[in-house]
């Protein structure tokens, strides 16, 4: 999760919503990502979809059944969709996304499927950025 | 939704699940994609989220405000989540998909925002391809 924050930071500096990822296969790390929303003018390059696609590309697979995805914030529901698409069988991350987070916008055959999901890891310094990040553009 | 299906015709040729998609701007075609989960070996990579992403490519703009999205199946969650994301004010599609499709998926408040959804335009050729494609690989 400390890796998850430091590519949070530097979609931060880059002025873009910080939210950071990293993709964990067999204890080794295979993918970091970061937004890059605005810098791609694409809706879609989200952290997660990033890392996901450039694991799949690491190992030349499309699932990633051996993989775990630290994210620093509570996964959208594009985001989650992904995570069900590739397998991923746990994902863990740090604050919760109330509003546009899967949680509240998804029903709960989601959690049905056998994706563990662990969250609340290091939740205060993952939401302080996200915080940071909204005050200085308002 | 003829040259969506045209679309779903080349994913069928490649292997791949027939689901084919076409992004219209004010009158004028700017993206057409088709399902390339297994060429590309990339569980994101549905024909919709290939044709948002292309479409702001295009545009060079990360918001498809002025846009229709045509699909020959209903979209999943991920694609849906794309969907909300691009801000894409009507979508058209033509099969439904009871399985894996949002309506199955998603809470009632995706509907609550502004999106257009028409369904059920050439809802059995759409249907067919889907149908022709399994039966040939099982």
């Amino acid at each position: 999760m400390r890796l998850a924050l430091l590519e949070a930071q530097q979609a931060y500096d880059n002025g873009e919503i910080p939210v950071g990822a990293v993709m964990v296969c067999n204890n080794k790390i295979i993918a970091k990502a970061h937004n890059q929303t605005q810098m791609l003018a694409d809706p879609t390059a989200h952290a997660e979809m990033i890392c996901i696609t450039a694991a799949c590309g690491h190992l030349g697979a499309k699932y990633l059944t051996d993989c775990t995805l630290y994210i620093t914030l509570e996964p959208c529901m594009m985001c989650a969709g992904a995570i069900k698409w590739a397998q991923i069988p746990t994902i863990v991350y740090g604050a919760s996304d109330k509003k546009g987070g899967f949680k509240s916008q998804i029903l709960n055959n989601f959690y049905h499927s056998n994706i563990q999901i662990i969250d609340g890891i290091l939740q205060e310094e993952c939401a302080k950025m996200m915080k940071d990040f909204f005050k200085k553009k308002r």
